[in-house]
């Protein structure tokens, strides 16, 4: 028999608005995995590699912007959900985590599939809460339904995060033969949130505070697309009121917002033209190093926009912490701020120029992975979704600037370990094209993502194989140690067409800026099957080809 | 400049015996890559990811019996170890764990990479160590130098088990031009052990207890071949002293101990004439699911043999933990106990029966993976290593019983998710031969254990690929389900063609007991690649062969 408690679990997640979960197989977890195979409102996946698993509810909770459930059996599955499960938490993604486990007296008796489950998330998860594991006080039923409540509003409530939730569970597994399954209706706990509007008294007190500061820079972090910000941004820059500094990840990007400065930011002629004297951010971390050195540097003072949570300090400069609303705040500075013509003007010419030179010199260059990105991104469709899977993919399209497609990319921890199972989560929840632009490294480490029977058919990957981490070959230390191939490029001999194969994905080879431009004439129109280019360039080449950009824009 | 510290870190793993090292690539780390790499006495490998990484180092400190250094980069990295990790502290295997770190101050300002590591293993690691981040101060040194030697003594002491040293490290991470890598001679720490030999008081007191019982069952769990222990086992049950129950993890089976209980455990007609009145055991865990129950209601006292650690209560009949050294109380065994014919007799003759039945039931059995393995066994070289999968594949082999190989597999936490890695790293190890016997789904979940450059041309695949995790066929519940194949077998598709192709192995195909024994005539001779045999059977045909071949035997 399946106990009701864990029918009633499903049942709530369902009542609070849950409608995709992602299963792993095993035995302990079967009672949860037959409850939520079948409740008729949630959509239930089966991913065996729970690594995979963990990083595709991800990917998907990424875009819908709500809960995602995970569920696992006992033992190291848990451990596996770990990468996935510190990005979700710095990259602030609700995720309901379910591990089953057994009953607390079996734990270190030597029985197979037992590890210490309770807390393994440590310091990288919102709350570890424990689920009864017998039910014969009627207090236990409730604390079973609070459990689930709390932990489905915990996960959603800002800054958003995972939530484990472990389940002890004893034998039988499975119903008896005719059990039928009965999900009633329970009482659920909604958390009803208001905006965060600063007071009158607290406006005119920053009003007097702005007026102090003439050279002010908005720094967008990571965030999803927001028309209501980006369009207040793009005003409060186009009135030279303020210098936008946008990476590619805030998805905040215009023609209006400074998007070039990994070009310019570190030897710029007059760089002290550019300080600004005050920093105001929201949204997560950004990319560019140079930007963030420039920062630290600048003397400024920084104010950071969020509703709660603990406040980094990324450019060491932080002197007040917005606990308000972003756009409450930012139509505040489009009412006060005066223009700031020259410093606006000094910002924005160097970008245009960067923006001139770089076109300019990408058009020239011999092809290698730069450019092939370049091409590439001329073809994309309008509404296809990028996912970006770090380290140099990210760098380069950061180079590359003003990208009006939305930017997904595991900044939480900024690891290569689930960039193709989070774009195969997205791939779940639209059925625009999600376009994955990866390198060989993170692309090869992650190949389990495609490992599962459902259809991935609007997914596209570019796969820049350079058959190395050649990052490595472009930052200054490792490059000249004798080490660099085996041990921090890890030169690797794979090509992707026996993946193609065996995932069936229809594969493209590049080796050329002809091939690319070839395939890309239909690569994104719509298939029955997955698509995959493979572009195919050397390392060494690759590093020589950027140096030769940097230095035609300096 | 790379901090002399680092350097010394390495000198005392190499002065204290260390030998192999297993690197991830990473920038943080890099120090620490390049002191390794570049010490005369220390063997590097680079493995991309971190999950096989550490199954490959346990696969190594598994054979070696002395820890094996892992070392990785900031981030989610380290949370990639995680699923080793705690295999290795319930396999007890010894591993130093390095992990590079931002120093503390950088941790939580949303720099890239960035995770909480301090304490990221929780409770399934020996020891966290936090390497210092400054050496202005002599005693930073000292300290430094104590962290090391203290993490390998941990890690090597009983129980053996992981040690994690958490490294925070600033820029810059590279030497300089023509900076010299100096490998100094450090003061180390060396940890004498004593033999736990019961003292002679003792040793009567347990006489005058041990003369209390007639029934007595010696259950050894998993450990590694001791031809010590082994003999006196042997001499114990052919005097017919005891009744030794060797599990095939054990690697204690032998023409006198009893190796084919799992088929009559359950069933025998007598089984209170099986019942013991002292369980007697040592090593770790046992598969047995029916010996664990068979023992569980046996109501005997059970004395455990371990130096020390917590005790578990496996049988829940612990009543004596003996901290000593097996052999010693073995021995007092040999000298006092008495024959018992009758007991050791009814043991003896269920498992002769259950022999020849079984031989004859798979002498006359339908081809299917039961039968595979059956014939393979017949072909294997006497030193090759059996690395063996969880979960059906470790099963089958315990119902085979009587194996003379090493046999190897995962039990700590009796997981799926590192298997090859493991056998990887027995490769490194061994001019012998490895031979991974294995289901699909714990093929393919750790396949990234061949991706890197160092050769396992000793390394034998037997893939049993049904297709499906098919134990879920073989137990009760989950068969009878609407959602066994999707969500409990998690049907799956590939065939291991493109992978053999992928990494070279030399590939064979079988479909049936010809090709097999085809196959088997040259599949160990030796070879400069790898090799790999797909048995490719029915998941639903192996689950009748199965029911079948057990109501053969009753």
């Amino acid at each position: 028999m399946i106990l009701q408690p864990i029918l009633d679990l499903v049942s709530i997640c369902a009542q609070k608005g849950i409608k995709q979960a992602i299963l792993s197989p095993g035995s302990r977890c079967a009672p949860l995995t037959l409850a939520f195979a079948r409740h008729p409102d949630i959509q239930c996946r089966t991913i065996s590699d729970e690594r995979s698993a963990a990083f595709i509810a991800l990917g998907m909770a990424q875009q819908l912007e709500s809960p995602v459930v995970l569920v696992c059996t006992s033992g190291s599955a848990a451990y596996n959900y770990a990468p996935a499960i510190a990005e979700a938490y710095f990259q602030q993604v609700p995720l309901i985590v379910i591990t089953a486990d057994r009953p607390s007296e079996w734990i270190d008796q030597w029985d197979g599939q037992t590890i210490r489950q309770s807390d393994i998330y440590g310091r990288h998860i919102k709350a570890s809460l424990g689920f009864p594991d017998e039910f014969s006080h009627r207090d236990k039923v409730w604390h079973a339904h609070r459990i689930v409540n709390e932990a489905i509003n915990l996960a959603s409530d800002f800054p958003a995060g995972p939530v484990h939730i472990n389940i002890p569970l004893r034998e039988p597994f499975y119903p008896e033969s005719g059990e039928n399954f009965e999900f009633k209706n329970i009482r659920i706990t909604d958390t009803i949130h208001s905006r965060l509007e600063l007071g009158d008294i607290v406006k005119v007190q920053l009003k007097e505070k702005l007026a102090l500061h003439r050279r002010i820079v908005i720094i967008p972090g990571q965030q999803r697309p927001n028309q209501e910000i980006s369009k207040i941004l793009s005003l409060l820059a186009s009135n030279q009121q303020v210098v936008v500094v946008s990476d590619v990840i805030s998805n905040m990007q215009s023609d209006h917002t400074i998007t070039l400065h990994d070009h310019f930011i570190n030897h710029a002629e007059k760089l002290d033209l550019l300080k600004p004297d005050l920093i105001i951010s929201f949204g997560k971390s950004i990319i560019s190093k140079g930007l963030k050195n420039f920062l630290r540097t600048s003397q400024a003072e920084h104010w950071h926009i969020q509703q709660t949570g603990y406040s980094p300090d990324t450019y060491q400069s932080l002197t007040k912490i917005l606990s308000c609303d972003t756009e409450s705040f930012l139509k505040v500075l489009v009412e006060e701020l005066p223009k700031n013509e020259s410093y606006t003007n000094t910002w924005k010419e160097l970008d245009q120029i960067a923006k001139s030179k770089l076109t300019n010199a990408l058009d020239r260059s011999a092809f290698g992975e730069f450019k092939a990105i370049y091409k590439i991104l001329k073809f994309i469709p309008a509404q296809a979704k990028l996912h970006i899977a770090n380290s140099m993919s990210i760098r380069y399209m950061n180079m590359l600037g003003a990208i009006e497609n939305e930017i997904i990319c595991n900044r939480g921890t900024s690891g290569i370990d689930g960039s193709n199972s989070t774009a195969v989560g997205c791939t779940f929840t639209t059925k625009d094209q999600v376009i994955l632009i990866t390198g060989d490294l993170a692309f090869f480490y992650d190949r389990n993502a495609f490992w599962h029977n459902y259809s991935i058919s609007n997914l596209r990957v570019i796969l820049l194989n350079n058959h190395a981490g050649g990052i490595f070959r472009l930052i200054e230390g490792p490059s000249k140690q004798a080490e660099l191939e085996e041990f921090f490029e890890t030169k690797q001999n794979l090509d992707a067409s026996h993946l193609a194969k065996e995932f069936d994905f229809e594969y493209h080879l590049a080796l050329s800026e002809k091939d690319l431009e070839h395939s890309m004439e239909h690569f994104f129109d719509e298939n029955t099957r997955p698509k995959l280019i493979e572009i195919k360039t050397e390392s060494p080449r690759n590093a020589e080809i950027l140096k030769w950009i940097k230095r035609e824009i300096l």
